[in-house]
């Protein structure tokens, strides 16, 4: 065994991404495992590696951690990614959950059936533009610092990051109007760690489009299943 | 001031309710401000005392805590029932999900079209009795002990408590199945605050039930708004 941790779920962002993007924030190599049949899922299922049945799961310190948020937490509170205290800890956890409520509209945008998409999509950049990143804009205007939380790295940090950047993929202007996540986007992608996961051949996964050649096959149903049906 | 946490919120379950449970078996006295026409929502939005302007938002402490999720985190860790360590603060966080995306379920099954609400009710008893239900007993099974994780009280013996309570609302013979949580059941409810909350006229509210009368005035209206705007 390698010690490193493996991470469970398809070749795609989905749900696994976040989990990606803080251990590599964190600096710490980490082993994957894609599902590409539905028949993937099912034996993780039966060999009983599912609490709840469902991925995302990482094999990580002799445990088998499922639910994206407890994985977070988990990496955030082992790397020192979560504050110093319980307020900081609140601010980062509230930050974190509006960026999941943002997110949440994105992954699910491309499933959508197409009289929706247009829709879906003009809400999803009206909230993001006039909900959650005035929001971020307002926290790093307020303090003057370089992280949103106790001046120091948060997974908080790692996930506004990564919104951010799936946001531009839909809306390159999309900062226009916010000189302060401009350099937070520059600063915070300039730390070692994320630089060196933002550069090509990265385990970084590129934007899930469904409409692609290459999503039409199994792959594509394995996804579609695994997002849609994590909501039990 | 108080001193007491003021909690924000329709007179309804919702998004609140877990919060409301978790003050209440930390023995934490606390008071509510019920949002009873969408004119409340506004105000507390224009004021600024909505971070994503979304309720529950709870005062406590000298903050405007908001996102279920960050608060519950808060709460527990104040009040010591988030576990003694990092693993089995991982478990907690990996019960307390699963129960969320039950909950998720059965709190928005009453606002359904007519037409989705059978199939969601056959959808939503097949996971409490099929996915989640199981684990718990099998946890409690594997173990021995009185509580979920580490042999003392921790949000997830409240949230396990709360969801099994709502799931026998809709179907009394739901733990037919389940001898340990049977006892699980007796065990938690008999913890003194957790007694006394459960006594007629404490806050805990009743269930959700559109159909009714003094559910379809203003009070309906501000409870679907809340509850379905929530997500972004």
């Amino acid at each position: 065994m390698s010690g490193k941790p493996k991470l469970h779920y398809f070749n795609g962002r989905g749900r696994m991404e976040p989990i990606r993007w803080l251990l590599a924030a964190a600096g710490v190599e980490f082993e994957e495992s894609y599902l590409e049949k539905k028949e993937d899922l099912t034996k993780l299922r039966k060999d009983g590696s599912l609490l709840f049945q469902q991925v995302p799961m990482v094999e990580i310190d002799g445990m088998k951690l499922v639910q994206t948020r407890a994985i977070l937490n988990y990496i955030a509170t082992k790397y020192n990614l979560y504050g110093k205290d319980l307020k900081e800890r609140a601010l980062i956890d509230m930050y974190v959950e509006g960026l999941f409520d943002l997110n949440e509209l994105l992954m699910m945008h491309v499933y959508l059936p197409a009289d929706q998409q247009d829709q879906n999509f003009a809400n999803m950049m009206d909230k993001a533009e006039n909900r959650y990143f005035p929001v971020f804009e307002k926290v790093l205007k307020d303090h003057g610092k370089d992280f949103l939380v106790g001046n120091q790295l948060s997974k908080a940090d790692v996930q506004l990051l990564e919104v951010i950047l799936m946001v531009e993929e839909d809306k390159p202007d999309i900062l226009a109007k916010f000189p302060l996540l401009q350099s937070f986007k520059a600063r915070i992608s300039n730390i070692p760690t994320i630089k060196k996961f933002l550069q090509p051949g990265s385990q970084r996964k590129p934007p899930t489009r469904p409409e692609e050649p290459t999503c039409k096959g199994n792959s594509s149903v394995i996804r579609m299943y695994i997002i849609k049906h994590r909501m039990p």
